[in-house]
């Protein structure tokens, strides 16, 4: 899958491109269905909020068939090879779940100053792709953005390690204020199978979830591989050192898994 | 002002009214104003969240000439006389602030729950009018409504008084999922001066607020005369005592306030 002409400027623009019906029913439910099974397992790559409820199952690629598929799929890879001029490689992977009831906020941050400041990656030449699993709306703490601010390279953060389970580089309220007040915030809401491209350096955010609506969403994160990162400090299984270029699947790989799951589960 | 068949039809029928545009920016203004100088003030009255941002200034009716008057505006006593048949006094007055940033949630709940439990009060003929400060956004924590759930009489419900710095008596998530899954959720947003009704057994709920945008909102809790409340467990600038009828003022009394209130401020 290319983006078109009009993409690519919307994205240089905006920082943001919104993909709606990028993955059909079929293969989302095959998708959310083992996403609830990950999160049930106790690994040490699924990450918990206060409430004992799933906040994030890291590296699902690397040890579930679907995800592994989805990690490779050429609608999500080749629109990247496509921005960075070069192959790709699978910084982190993340299928975060805001769970109906628990699930905490995410506050605001800009996702290239954790890359750089914790896994020494060179460039913003990295990118958050996520893949809606479950319909996002307004009321279930959907992501937000303020368009425009991947313009503004590396904000000053300080390192967050209180408000959630999750330490993260976050901005102050006079530099997200300031940012607002220019430019707004958009919220991205939509049915599972949508899916959201967003800059390394976009601010982003998201609310707590108390309604009983799950809203998981799938992070990959991809990076130019020549961008590879240089000082990890996290482990593995959170910023990936295979700096192997991934080779897509076919585009009907998912939807082809999920018809023999149905059937072997019937 | 009186309500319409129609919207005594949909009360019934859904168990809120959103009436938007019933006071106008000039009215809106003053009181957004007051309530920022009630929040800078160090009184009793006003309780804070865990960082310290305003949560809510209770009774200021009976120290601000502003609220003064809304809490006795003939567009909110009006419609309530109409609905309970006889005179309403003051049970509660609150301007809940859902600071930018840090706002915390609301869990779901019924407000006349915690009337009947905490206040001795007979019956739930007694309601909530929320008049909106701010814009309510679908993304700064807006008041989230179960359709419906006004007829389910008084739930089950937990004292909760370790979530925020409010105990309220809430919902569980089984009752919450089970209505939901019934009636859906609405959240009704708009400008400031937009007027919210809902019956003291709808049950809500609202997120916390992670934007910049404050989102103010006036909760008038009216009481019929005669379903007075009859055990008093909390302060009287919590759930009041004087039961005296309120008195109306003329409809145009916050407004020569709001001129009177400019002019001083030139």
């Amino acid at each position: 899958m290319k983006l078109t002409p009009e993409q690519l400027k919307d994205f240089d623009e905006l920082g943001y491109l919104f993909l709606p019906d990028c993955f059909s029913d079929e293969e989302v439910a095959v998708l959310r269905q083992e996403a609830e099974n990950i999160y049930k397992t106790d690994r040490k790559e699924v990450w918990r909020e206060k409430s004992g409820a799933p906040r994030t199952a890291f590296a699902a690629h690397t040890y579930n068939e679907a995800f592994r598929l989805l990690g490779a799929h050429p609608r999500l890879i080749e629109p990247l090879e496509q921005l960075f001029g070069e192959p790709v490689y699978m910084h982190q992977y993340k299928i975060n779940a805001k769970s109906a009831f628990d699930g905490e906020v995410w506050q605001w941050h800009q996702d290239y100053g954790t890359w750089a400041r914790d896994d020494g990656m060179p460039e913003p030449r990295a990118m958050n792709i996520s893949v809606f699993l479950d319909e996002v709306m307004p009321i279930n703490g959907p992501l937000m953005l303020v368009p425009r601010t991947h313009k503004q390279g590396v904000l000053a953060a300080g390192h967050d390690k209180a408000t959630t389970s999750y330490p993260l580089w976050t901005l102050d309220q006079e530099t997200v204020t300031r940012l607002v007040q220019e430019n707004g915030i958009i919220a991205p809401t939509g049915k599972p199978g949508g899916v959201l491209m967003f800059h390394g350096n976009l601010v982003h955010g998201s609310s707590g979830n108390i309604t009983p609506y799950p809203r998981k969403i799938v992070y990959l994160t991809l990076c130019a591989v020549s961008n590879h990162i240089r000082k990890p400090t996290r482990p593995e299984w959170i910023a990936h050192q295979d700096f192997t270029p991934i080779q897509a699947v076919e585009d009907d790989a998912l939807l082809k898994f999920a018809r023999s799951y149905k059937v072997a589960a019937e």
